[in-house]
């Protein structure tokens, strides 16, 4: 038995139109708002309407903060800081996907800091205090709605780190609105079940004690609920039914209720991803359904049992042994859409020294064993 | 699609060993504790001298109140309250099982409140403020350590009702040793496994509106969780992964998560239940499953499709139609010792029309319709 302590006090509001509550939450946090999005996506969507709409009626001062990027950079993280501590915002209201609420992260813990953020995810300083944050969500995956995790790329260095300070830096409150994300392309919705479903599976599959029961009935049940909702988007993107499997799938795959109990979570497809988002800046859920793959197949002889009891219970695999799981697993790649080469997703050349360096890097840190070069560069070598 | 809140602040210490944080999290709250618990087991399982140890550490205040009873009474509860007023208490440790931390609730509120605390649960009264709770868990089964429900029996009318006041009256941190239950009788296990079962199905059985796929996938992991944890524990009482399964299945079950989203939780089960432990003073756990086959059997042209889902994936039930599946459930409680007769908890009358008075009223309140008195007589008529 692994002890654990588990806490979560991020308050969700899920359901179609659940944005008319906005105005309300944001009163009881304050009367100056940093309002940070991303690149104009919630402009298309109606979101940014229904937010200005709640804003004006909370009757709040507005600072806005836009330009939030996939892979949200050190930079523009700074200048929201700056803004916070100019204009003595009381909260952060991050409206967006897991970038835009990660970097949320990063501005509500710096606008309470005297130093410079990148030393949170360096592990030079602790973040000890941050604004309140409140999130509406728009793409479903990294759950950043309902954790403290975030993760930040250096612009100038492309290194790419994530730090975990819950629950100081859970939003408050999450809107969850399924209708948002209606309008999401296919690329996108294939890339965040891929995000979804390596939350739910690096654990799973990499535990050598898996005693806690019900861990591993929630996470195959939401590996098969993820299924089941992409197979409907894809055939109708508007099925909003299953547009609100997938968004709260993702929430409960990384909100650290299908963690607790699993020690040593490594998280090693997470870390041999990282480093093609940091400097290829693809995006982080189709680095993850080009690493996972080959990932299974490379780690065959040390996870094989966890690998097959999941293709057994997840993807219907009868027999085969890890090669037909990994086979089955590229297979729902593909029926979602998401890509299993670098190559489909514009990059046509890997740096394997420097990746290799990155990934080692980060399972040193991570105090993980059982990732020598040799096996990290074989990795990389069979994705391109 | 249903539209929901969730919102779950409780903090959930789990592992072998726990409580030796419990002096660390006491003095977060206060200098004087009302120390709540109930008729002697913690005397023999340990628990109370450990959590001595946590008090004198903590260096508090503790004034003493035990005697809670299964059941817990609206009179040992008020005598609580008088206690907690006269001692200006700052928090409530609450040391047993859902009895003790319902009670705990009631007394929490009270402290805080003018009028009588029965006023709360004839809902003639809201709950606007508690003392905070504390909580170490010695029998899983209510989840009331992660949640803010109490029940309470007034003992001068017998009636037994509920209240909900999330996030309120959660429990600020609880305690969960699996250790702590190893102790626990057959008996007291098959009850609580009884309890947690029908807390994972009733609102899956009656649902008209089952879209959110992950909502099912965990009920069915948790109840398949607790058919498998129980068949351990019958072989092997101090298999500690078992009850450690047992334990965090029954918090998973009623601490909402599983619940969002299902409309129209009418709890029937839960409604017909209440007036045999309130009359006739049986445990909880065993008028759940002495009602719930005879409901099913009852209920076969209504929730017919949802009760076979449930055979096939829960019970292995191939087959059959409904009269398979309630075979299969009593099967499954007499294998974990939880009974199917008021007589074999030592009832061997039933008052039919005030039982029947009693559910029909409390399906009333809760507008829960398809529960003429007809029915509700009929079900109290098989269960002798």
């Amino acid at each position: 038995m692994n002890p654990f302590v588990f806490e979560n006090p991020t308050k969700i509001r899920f359901g179609e139109g659940a944005v008319s509550a906005l105005s309300d939450e944001i009163v009881r946090y304050g009367k100056t708002v940093l309002f940070l999005y991303g690149c104009g996506s919630i402009h298309k969507n109606g979101v940014y309407e229904s937010v200005k709409k709640q804003l004006d009626r909370a009757g709040v001062t507005v600072i806005e903060h836009s330009g939030v990027q996939g892979n949200p950079r050190l930079s523009h993280a700074r200048e929201g800081v700056e803004l916070a501590k100019k204009h003595k915002v009381d909260l952060i209201l991050a409206v967006g996907g897991g970038s835009v609420i990660d970097e949320s992260k990063a501005i509500a813990a710096g606008a309470l800091y005297d130093g410079d953020i990148w030393e949170f995810y360096a592990k030079t300083a602790r973040i000890t205090g941050a604004l309140p944050i409140i999130s509406v969500l728009t793409l479903p995956a990294t759950a950043s709605e309902m954790n403290g995790f975030s993760v930040l790329t250096n612009d100038e260095t492309r290194e790419k780190w994530a730090l975990g300070a819950a629950p100081i830096t859970n939003p408050r409150v999450s809107f969850l609105d399924p209708a948002a994300t209606v309008t999401l392309s296919a690329e996108q919705s294939g890339f965040a079940a891929a995000d979804i479903i390596a939350h739910c599976t690096e654990g799973y599959f990499t535990t050598s004690a898996k005693e806690l029961l019900p861990q591993d009935e929630i996470i195959e049940g939401l590996v098969r609920s993820v299924a089941v909702s992409m197979d409907r988007i894809v055939k109708d993107p508007a099925d909003i039914e299953a547009r609100a499997s997938l968004m709260w799938s993702a929430t409960l795959g990384w909100n650290g209720i299908a963690q607790m109990g699993i020690p040593g979570m490594g998280l090693p497809c997470h870390a041999l991803e990282m480093p093609l988002s940091g400097i290829y800046d693809i995006a982080h859920g189709a680095g993850l359904s080009i690493i996972t793959p080959v990932w299974l197949a490379e780690m065959a002889e040390v996870h094989g049992e966890r690998i097959i009891r999941f293709g057994e219970r997840c993807l219907g695999v009868t027999g085969g042994g890890v090669p037909a799981v990994v086979m089955a697993m590229e297979s729902l790649y593909r029926r979602i859409g998401a890509p299993l080469k670098l190559s489909e997703v514009g990059v046509f050349d890997i740096d394997i020294p420097r990746c290799t360096a990155d990934a080692f890097e980060a399972f040193r840190l991570r105090g993980v064993t059982g990732y020598d070069e040799a096996r990290i560069s074989r990795i990389y070598s069979a994705i391109l």
